[in-house]
């Protein structure tokens, strides 16, 4: 493990996140909201604090890093962007507390969504920025963009994308990792300003359309309002988040290979279709339910549950109904969703179906090889046989989601929580959801967790960000070992 | 798939069964308890219909069974035996419904415990002893106990107590498995018959320490009573039923060993090491937790500790305390334990010690390869490594289990449940438990549960016993294509 080139990329990192913080400040003039100064301080500080860990700690090389090294500086520099994203919130006076600013900016930079504020339209538009624009940075990466941006980080820079993308199977759309990155983040960047131009035309503020789109498209779910979506009780901005809340979770390169001229490129992906059939038969299952005991309209049933499904499948966390009080199937049905999370490759959370697909491929496949014993079949995917080392990684990784999964809904009712709060907490922020059931319900936020809990929580989130490996490695007796 | 030998098998099971109720009538004539005839007409249906499946079909041979065959044979065998284990129930009119009574009859055999019965102990003698005696037989397997008695049953045999008895390492004990079945079944009796004379000794009516330890050895959990073995509030029973469910947690092979003056080989088993670690530790947690808000003296909070954990992780279902009402952690450790359960190779049910351990070393194995990706290492159980096609099993146990959990948790919820008892009927029955949580709680019983979901639940309890392979193959195409 090299440390001086480890804590001279987080200063870079801190740096640039710095530098982010000239967006709000911007903001925060134009609408003289107060919170010029402490967002001018936030800003001097990150930056102030990157450029002195760069300058202070000196190096001529910029070796390839190893993957261990990558991961220690994925999880270090997420670590470090929650402490200075937690900044202007403190500074502004918004956020009383570093815990609970430090949620908050966790909450957004994992693009979970899960908030501790309540009375949130009385925030200065400053912060309100700054709060969705860590949800738009986390989505595609903060380190993916610096490796868009900084030139210098050729080689190592795949290992820091594979360790903040650690999608199971890797999808290099252009030669060199420095160009898949900007392709990314080119494209992430064109379907937002779709989005915001399709919000704004339809009658919302362009400083909401913005900040809004800014939380759809990293399936975040951080809103500039209390009452989230349902604040605006309209049918056609409900259509249009619900449409680019599917978008974002979509695998990106398959955008990439639409916007490049392959129009058929979602119907011949495979987990593609299976996600988009998954999103299907759940929102019907939930309009039938909810139908006659919720909602005495069908047109009313299929709009909250099309809505609700898909913000809650691809882990965004928008609310537009206080689904904790539609029936038990339906409350089934969006907690399975925490799990299951929107496509590998997209900006969502949790287990991811394509992750689903080969570990049920692979259930079958051992009741297979019980009637056919000596037959050779290997699970494929798309025609392709998938490898046995990615089947493992995939098996480990769920193993280890469900391990952790239930390591902290124990501590959490060890502090005292009731049985659903802790499990729902712990799967809406280790899924990267947001709002969960229970005291963390959709018309409720974490406020009342205690502080034990807020930090258990903020350990799963970016567990769940970081797709665990990433983070639950620096953790193993063996990493630190010669 | 030789469908003569499979139905003149099952013609054959079903005579012995009918036999095993002579005891039961045994019982009522001592008892005069006015059961006598019902059972007899049982017995007579029960045999003479076993008797006329062997006659009608003709077949003079008596190959060696695939394993298709051998899974068919159980799975049609167990829905068989539940049947005419319900006839009893019918006819006595303790039980008015075949729903009910198969349902309390497939619970029995399954060694699940779940009651749709209030007033127990108003039920005549022979009935009791008989739904003791289903527990007692399914617990080591009624179609070991034929095995075991059958000498013809040579080759096939071994298929049929894979089937049966799936563990993930089968340990013969005897070259010949008819020998193994006779030595399982020769344990299981001498413990069966120590705990019967303990709880006598201690002052237990003789008809209630028969049926008590018929529903201990077998982690059965049914009682005479129906506030279980609350209803003696005896410190001296309860240790002992402990120390018997704690044993009957432990696999039988252990236990011939023990006998035969191996005295070391508890300690020198890793599986049992883990389990009775696993025990200590959940144990120590829970009396830590309900005393001081549930009991106000340590004592008894360990006391209610340590028979309800046992009790539910080991599979068995006694009760002695309304653990419903036991704070948030205790109630997760115990929802938890309806998934660990005890060893492989015990009549425990549910996912097993062996198969948790060999998934937990998977899941460090893989964060190990990201260490080291260069490095060859082989998982390892108590020094020795484990075949990848016994990993792979597992593997595809656990999806099932969980895959299949989620469909049933689903479809209780459609028919009208809350998610906590839809959730935890279901854990507690693909369990072989008993009691859960919410409608079918501690004190509560499964009578409430609408007719269709006491069908679902019937296939959990029959899906967990014999291990999801054994009957879910039987559902695959692939299975009945040529």
């Amino acid at each position: 493990m090299r440390f001086r080139q480890i804590f001279r990329l987080i200063g870079i990192l801190n740096f640039f996140l710095g530098l982010s913080m000239i967006a709000p400040l911007i903001v925060s003039l134009v609408y003289s909201d107060g919170s010029t100064f402490p967002i001018l301080y936030s800003f001097v500080i990150t930056s102030g604090s990157g450029i002195a860990l760069f300058l202070l700690i000196k190096t001529n090389e910029y070796p390839s890093l190893s993957q261990r090294e990558g991961m220690a500086i994925v999880t270090l520099g997420w670590l470090s962007a929650g402490f200075f994203g937690s900044l202007p919130f403190l500074f502004s006076g918004s956020i009383g507390t570093l815990t609970h600013a430090y949620f908050e900016s966790i909450s957004g930079f994992t693009t979970t969504g899960a908030s501790i504020l309540s009375n949130i339209e009385s925030l200065p538009k400053g912060i309100l920025f700054w709060r969705s624009l860590t949800q738009w940075m986390g989505g595609m990466g903060i380190i993916v963009l610096s490796i868009a941006i900084l030139p210098f980080l050729g080689v190592g820079g795949m290992q820091l994308y594979k360790a903040e993308i650690p999608s199971p199977v890797v999808d290099k759309l252009q030669p060199r990792i420095s160009e898949t990155a900007k392709t990314l983040w080119k494209v992430y960047l064109f379907i937002t300003l779709l989005e915001i131009g399709l919000l704004f035309v339809g009658g919302m503020p362009l400083f909401d359309s913005i900040c809004h789109a800014f939380c759809t498209m990293p399936t975040g779910g951080f809103s500039t309002q209390s009452a989230s979506i349902a604040q605006y009780n309209s049918a056609y901005f409900e259509g249009v988040i619900t449409f680019f809340m599917i978008l974002a979770g979509i695998n990106f390169s398959l955008h990439f290979k639409f916007l490049k001229g392959d129009f058929k490129v979602f119907g011949k992906d495979p987990e593609c279709r299976v996600f988009v059939s998954i999103l299907a038969i759940l929102i019907l299952l939930v309009t039938f339910n909810i139908y006659g005991t919720t909602y005495h309209s069908i047109g009313n049933a299929f709009r909250h549950a099309a809505f609700q499904v898909t913000s809650i499948i691809t882990t965004t966390g928008f609310v537009t109904g206080n689904y904790a009080n539609w029936p038990g199937l339906s409350q089934i049905i969006l907690l399975l969703c925490m799990f299951i999370g929107a496509m590998a490759g997209s900006t969502g959370g949790a287990i991811k179906v394509m992750r689903i697909i080969l570990l049920v491929k692979h259930g079958y496949q051992e009741i297979f090889r019980l009637i056919h014993p000596h037959a050779v079949r290997s699970i494929k995917l798309g025609g392709k046989p998938v490898p046995a080392e990615v089947l493992n990684s995939i098996g480990g990784f769920f193993i280890l989601y469900l391990s952790l999964f239930i390591l902290a809904v124990i501590i959490m009712s060890s502090i005292g929580l009731d049985i659903v709060t802790s499990f729902a907490s712990v799967a809406a922020t280790i899924g990267n959801v947001g709002p969960g059931f229970g005291l963390v319900g959709p018309v409720k936020n974490y406020l009342s967790i205690p502080d034990l809990g807020k930090w258990v929580l903020i350990f799963c989130m970016l567990l769940g960000r970081l797709e665990i490996y990433t983070v639950i490695i620096l953790l193993a007796p063996a990493y630190w070992r010669k």
